[in-house]
């Protein structure tokens, strides 16, 4: 695995700014109707161009305000302790060796660097790793399982 | 944009393996139906736990063969020179100031610290950033609208 000893850097692209400010408190869904912004650095206005065409897309950012260090590896999914503890890649924990949080939000519109967005659950202050168009066919899928904690 | 200038350091859980070794010539979908494994290092597998439950999985991984340095702020969208150029942010090339891909595939099996997965878009030996279930009601989208060249 010496490909995957090496460390990786990322360069931010922009930045979340967000009424979102502390942690939120633990409730499922907060981030529903919250609309936020992601500014880009202006030297990559251009590269968002034609992004507009589509209703939603993807951000990758970075959680930086989850834990660090060393992580329990298995965890109570979203402190639900009446649930068995899961491994930390079972769940959408923010608490991941690497904080990278991907999630797909309605673009309600974009101007020059700025997009304005519907459903992103990132902090304000967060930054932003990358944008990408929200692909119906290559992004969802139809028949996808669940265990039964999750629908409960 | 103090938070966006800082860098972030990643380090890898795992590493993909899987027969496509050379980037593929230029075809729509050469992914699907692709059996590959991801090796997640060993110190993590507990962190596994529970995934089995999960039919699909969003895999984060590092496209270390795209090109890196100065890149193109707009392209045609994979080669396709009828398509007028869209910024980079609008399509899904692997030529990205943070060159994170994102796949949502079929989890065939888990064993140990191993997964064995189908339609995953990586080359042999991409370094996996991170594994998160696949929640329906999070990552997919019902009404999703995308440009007329993605269709056509």
């Amino acid at each position: 695995m010496d490909d995957a000893q090496s460390t990786i850097i990322l360069k931010p692209i922009g930045i979340v700014r967000s009424e979102i400010k502390p942690p939120p408190a633990e409730r499922r869904d907060w981030w529903k109707g919250i609309v936020s912004e992601i500014v880009i650095d202006s030297s990559l206005t251009e590269a968002l161009d034609g992004l507009e065409g589509f209703s939603h897309i993807i951000v990758l950012y970075w959680m930086h305000q989850a834990a660090s260090g060393k992580l329990p590896l298995k965890v109570h999914p979203m402190d639900r302790t009446e649930v068995p503890r899961q491994g930390l890649f079972a769940v959408r924990t923010p608490n991941r060796p690497n904080r990278i949080g991907k999630a797909t939000v309605r673009l309600l519109q974009r101007q020059g660097n700025i997009l304005r967005i519907e459903g992103l659950d990132a902090l304000d202050g967060s930054p932003v790793i990358d944008i990408k168009p929200y692909l119906p066919g290559y992004d969802s899928v139809a028949d996808a399982k669940v265990p039964q904690w999750i629908t409960n």
